[in-house]
């Protein structure tokens, strides 16, 4: 498949395509916004393309030509304010979603966040993000793609493990950014997770196993 | 109608529960934030119920129980930051319409914004806030309730004309918060505004014309 990273800069995203980077059936374009993130991918020899999020549809679209999936692995970020969570987590997630649409690039897999259909669980301080999350995640929902939703607990940079526990419905734990790289590379090629949304933390099952019990 | 007033001590629903107060066919319940806000509510022998966007759907849908319709008119306005703009403008809109489809109220009529559908007129300073009343807006159009979205052009504290421009797609123009809320009370009952999505500027006609041709 030849996949857009959307967020390829970022540092689940880094990880991906450097998986994708390594496995000859895949041909990643990394989705980034400036010019100084191009050396990491050059030296994968991976193919770059300049959008920001924060630009139209079209433009959005225009990366994604040729392309058979995509995958959203974008965030804001932690040290910007809740205008840039409405404008990437939320409307850049639907407009790389109308992208696909429009392109026919029926594949769509999404990063998003353990509980963020829970609004019970949200707390205080990063309910605005959750809000963001949650509501992205039901467009992609009703969009008609061929999504699979991941919702990582709390991201690590400890190394992967290869080692997770996926469900539904599961209790907060952490998870290397690593091992959700390794869970979207699975993820990717498995029709079995067409609209399916998941929870994943560190476990005791290697990934394949615990995906193919989705 | 039994008619749910969420925002009810805002500008726009000021003068929206006061002119159900004066019309033999409605009555209002407000929903407001706070103890403060009764005293305006009690003057025009009005009922009210303190309930917070940011509280549960549960609490929400217990303040809309034997309404008939909700009118949608909270924001989180231009004094608090973008964190509120995803709590109130875009979450308390979502929960308040799964409240609605909760408790079978099915009318609802919805404060959007003019050009809340062209991202390329959004400008940057106030584009988050579009981003929150677009998904919004597209959430209320996939419930299943019998909506109504109405999209002012720039909100004016001038004296009500009773005259307004309505169509799909307006220039930007102003409108006093007065003129809204009655609009609001024109298309309360109209069948005919069932599912649809329009602007409103001040203008040539009356209200209830430019309605009627929608």
């Amino acid at each position: 498949m030849k996949v857009l990273v959307v967020g390829a800069n970022g540092q689940i995203g880094r990880h991906f395509v450097k998986l994708l980077s390594e496995d000859p059936r895949h041909t990643a374009i990394a989705m980034i916004r400036s010019e100084e993130q191009i050396s990491f991918f050059n030296s994968l020899n991976v193919e770059s393309v300049i959008v920001s999020l924060e630009e139209s549809v079209q433009e959005i679209a225009a990366a994604m030509a040729g392309c058979d999936a995509v995958v959203f692995t974008a965030g804001s970020g932690g040290s910007t304010g809740a205008d840039k969570t409405l404008l990437i987590d939320l409307d850049g997630a639907a407009k790389t979603i109308e992208a696909a649409q429009q392109t026919g690039t029926d594949r769509f897999l999404m990063v998003s966040a353990i509980h963020a259909d829970r609004r019970e669980q949200w707390g205080d301080e990063i309910a605005p993000y959750y809000v963001a999350k949650h509501h992205a995640d039901n467009i992609l929902r009703a969009s008609g793609l061929a999504y699979t939703i991941i919702r990582p607990g709390a991201l690590t940079n400890d190394p992967g493990t290869g080692k997770i526990q996926a469900g539904e419905n599961l209790e907060r734990g952490p998870i290397p950014r690593e091992d959700v790289a390794k869970v979207l590379h699975h993820a990717l090629a498995s029709e079995q997770l067409h609209g399916k949304t998941f929870e994943i933390i560190t476990g005791k099952d290697e990934i394949a196993d615990a995906l193919n019990r989705l």
